[in-house]
């Protein structure tokens, strides 16, 4: 599997690099470490707050403060005087996973281990022949809280708004055990891979 | 298909009963017309207020309000003053169709329509072999008002957070009529259903 390969090498360079969330690592090595199955981005869950130039224009906002851990609501206050222009929205998004299955059996598979790890959101797409499993949760919170550099919110509904979005982010996280312990009992099922092992060996040493 | 003949049924019944969201009923039949092709759930797309007993309480959830255009500001002001236990949100979600494909082939059409309507959340999933794909944007605003009766925000904030899901909601549906060109086309290549069109004649009359 020339991808994996691509796949592996690039997840050992950025765990090298620091570049990993630290609280998936151990997850993100087991899933790798199986047989037909790689992952290609993640995220362990976050929250903070971002800055969009306008509506659904992703590709040009900016975080104020991003962290994926519970936010402390200094930490809140301090990032919104760094506000400018555009809507500010205070976002909180659950653990999400990309898994790349050799085929469609283990993509179902992959499909069941997430559903059953208590991530509703577990969805798959083809993409030119290959099957993209997400694992995906529901506690998706998007509060707009100002634009351009104007806070519109007291601080006693930031409080509140910061404390449900840490809540929802304990809620998925949570969560990562059960994936963990379901991950080593399809690994159990379907063996090593050892390509894993070699390119480990080779970018990490250990 | 037994299955799709029982999805029409209780599709062409829901619309004589006129619980179908009015501006989807042409794109629904459109769907269903085509051959190996059906939905089994839809949603136009939303504004509304809820209440939730607790964080992730969906099914004891109750709505303040929920309308299918975009919602007035004094609608909103109207119905918070109903709220009285569990979390008030504000909530704005894009159009989402599960349409059910015969097989993996057509799956993977109906998931190229989806995303190149603009849909660019389209995923699909596998239930007991048969396919589904979820047609779903990306606009989903999620906003905690208060808590137990109590609304934490002034009236200000609340027209400025209804605005942007009236937004939100305006865009979800604008990718609609693409949607709908998009399937005429696959119907043009894949021929229309006489199931179809003899339960339409059958219950609907037409």
């Amino acid at each position: 599997m020339k991808a994996k390969r691509e796949a592996l090498i690039s997840l050992f360079t950025a765990i090298k690099e620091g570049k990993v969330d630290e609280d998936i690592i151990d997850l993100l090595m087991l899933i790798n470490s199986i047989k037909g199955v790689y992952t290609t981005s993640s995220c362990s869950g976050r929250i903070g707050i971002i800055e969009e130039p306008s509506l659904g224009a992703k590709p040009l906002s900016r975080w104020l403060i991003k962290v994926h851990r519970p936010m402390e609501f200094e930490e809140a206050i301090d990032a919104l005087k760094k506000a400018n222009k555009g809507i500010i929205f205070l976002k909180s998004q659950p653990p999400i996973l990309h898994v790349v299955a050799e085929n469609l059996e283990m993509a179902k598979l992959l499909h069941q281990i997430g559903l059953s790890s208590g991530f509703k959101y577990t969805t798959f797409k083809v993409i030119s022949n290959r099957y993209l499993v997400e694992i995906n949760g529901t506690e998706y919170l998007t509060v707009p809280l100002g634009r351009d550099g104007k806070v519109l919110v007291s601080e006693e509904y930031l409080k509140f708004a910061v404390e449900i979005g840490n809540e929802m982010l304990r809620r998925g996280k949570s969560r990562l055990p059960r994936l963990y312990k379901n991950f080593q009992e399809l690994k159990e099922k379907v063996g090593e891979d050892e390509l894993f092992i070699a390119l480990k060996r080779e970018i990490l040493g250990t």
